[in-house]
This record gives C-alpha cells, structure tokens and sequence, in this order.
C-alpha cells in the first residue's frame, strides 16, 4: 500500500517476509478465503481483513504499571498508538513519578490501580516491574477484570486460564540469538 | 536450584513452565539424553547442560546502536550481563549524546562503528535506531563482521543467511494480546 500498489501476489508478499509463497498462501487460508488466482490479494482489503483478524481495527485502552527504565520508554514508544493501543495510565509506587504525566499519560500511584482500570475500562495491561513484584501486580489486574496482559518482567506469571498473556523477556531474545549464532542456525 | 533442590522431575518442570511433563521430555530428548527414570534431572547439570546448548556459558560481546529511549532503557537492563551478554560500546548519530557515557558504556558517534566492532571483536549486535535507518545500519554491522543482530526497530531486515537474526518487535506483542483477547485464546 505504502507503494502505491493496489495488489500484491502471495509469491511478492513471501519475498518480502522472508517465506514461501506455499507458506503465506497456506497461513491466510487458516483463516478464510483470501485473494484471487492470477490477481493475488487486493492490498486494502487484506489489509482491513488482517487488522479485522488481529484486532487492531478497534481501539484498546492500555495501562502500564511500572514506570522505570523500561516503562518509560514503552511509553515513548510511538508505535503502540499507530496500532490502535493507547496508554491510558500509567502506574508506579515511587512518590517522585507518581502525580507527573509522562508523553501526557498520567502517573498514578498503584493504589489506585483497581479503582483507575475499572473507571476508565482498561482492557489490556503492560507489566514492566521488576520481576520480584510481577505476580502481585498481575493479581490486581486481573482482580480489576483486565482481559489481557503482556508481561515484561523476566518471570513466568500464574493467571487464570480466561486472561490472555503474552510474555516478552528481553535476555531470552538475546539467547535465542546467541544459540542461533552458537549452532549457525538464522533463526528467522 | 533457588529452592536448594538437588533433583527435578519433568512434572515439576512442565508445572512451573505451563507445560506437559511428556513435553518437557520431549523438549530436552531433542538436544540429548537428559535425567534418570525415577530420579528426574539433577538440577545442576541440566543447568549446565542447557546453558551450553544456548551458547550463555560464555561471554558474548554485544553491542547497541541508536541510544533514543528504547536504546537507553536496553543500557540500562540489568538481565543481559547476568546472562553472560557484555554490552562494550553503543553507537548514535546525536553529538547531544556521542562521547558520553550510559551505565558505563561509552557511546560512540555511528562513524566508528565498522573501527569499533572490528577491534572489539564484537558477536552481537542489538539495533534500536527508528525503522527507516534499520537496514543501513544492519549493513553496516555485517560488513564489520558481527555474527547475529537482534533487531528492534519495526521492519523486516535483509541479511546474508550466516548472520543470525532475531526480530523483536514490541507493537507485534500487543498485537499478538489483542488477538488472544479477540478470539478467547489464551497464548501461553
């Protein structure tokens, strides 16, 4: 799209991820019928089909609890709101950010975390705490009815099987690199 | 082992990673022969075992180009050097921010980057520079001879198959929870 184009072919599109054009054929018929022979997929309609399937044509609102190093600069991250996720509120236990706005988000005091996700609907919630503390603040989201909760701290959090959770640790990426270099495997 | 445990069986293990037993026995038959029917593992020999087979037994030298907030924020994380990942040097373009120092690393201006890698000998390379710049800088990084790129900014990088290649992609995590959340499942 960004190139002007109004369609892409499965072959073009594998070329540019890195796939097979079998492969992205196969992974878009998962989830329905897509595209035409010899015409390959009109790129807006994939487009909006994609968006529809992954969630990101609507809005989620966001809370971020922990606003360290880490937190902060998620929340400076510009690419969240691109994708329809906005950082509503952020939360922190240190009384020298809590009160500020940081990228214009407030900084409230995490003791008033359920109050705060419960009035403002919050749907999905970023765990950037250190890990001794990331059990207890995933329980109070959860408590606080958050369907969902993408965990940065370098541990693995227990939470009811109807609360989705996708776990990001940053050492284990930097692993994962080093057993692909360690044993010549691109892992891409 | 934090628990002064000697031994582990493999329903421990699945019971703390969320996972079957039998595929925690399957996991680790694919690298080996690990642990002892009715025994289990011994704790600090699948350790050590799987420290070797990640590559983390030994120091890799890593450095990190573009030092904005998400560059800043990676400096600053405690976990890569607790994993044997030695951050040497960073790069920018910013004269605000070139020659000085962050958590001890000396920041570079990006012109020394191929002089720097060289006579440092370093691995890996973490890249955090906004997306248009991404590939020049991967291009760089490979033809100063790094062995793997762990890659941050949001776009797909085109490397020669030798070098190693992990894709972090932070929007695509919330992505990934949105859908979780769309659809009821819980990605664990």
């Amino acid at each position: 799209m960004r190139d002007g184009r109004a369609t892409v072919s499965s072959s073009q599109l594998g070329k540019m991820l890195g796939f097979t054009d079998a492969q992205v054929r196969k992974d878009l018929a998962y989830f329905g019928h897509f595209g035409q022979p010899g015409v390959g997929y009109r790129c807006h309609e994939l487009n909006a089909e994609i968006r529809h399937i992954l969630g990101t044509d609507r809005q989620w609102t966001v809370t971020m609890v922990g606003v360290g190093n880490m937190g902060r600069a998620l929340l400076r991250y510009k690419g969240f709101a691109a994708q329809g996720f906005r950082i509503v509120a952020a939360f922190d236990v240190d009384p020298r950010v809590t009160g500020s706005r940081i990228e214009g988000i407030p900084v409230y005091s995490q003791e008033y975390l359920a109050e705060v996700v419960r009035e403002q609907q919050i749907q999905l919630g970023m765990i950037t705490v250190p890990a001794p503390q990331a059990q207890q603040v995933a329980d109070q989201l959860v408590a606080a009815g958050i369907a969902g909760i993408v965990n940065f701290a370098p541990v693995t959090l227990s939470l009811p099987t109807e609360v989705a959770l996708v776990g990001v640790d940053l050492t284990t990426e930097l692993e994962l690199l080093a057993f692909s270099v360690a044993n010549r495997i691109a892992s891409r």
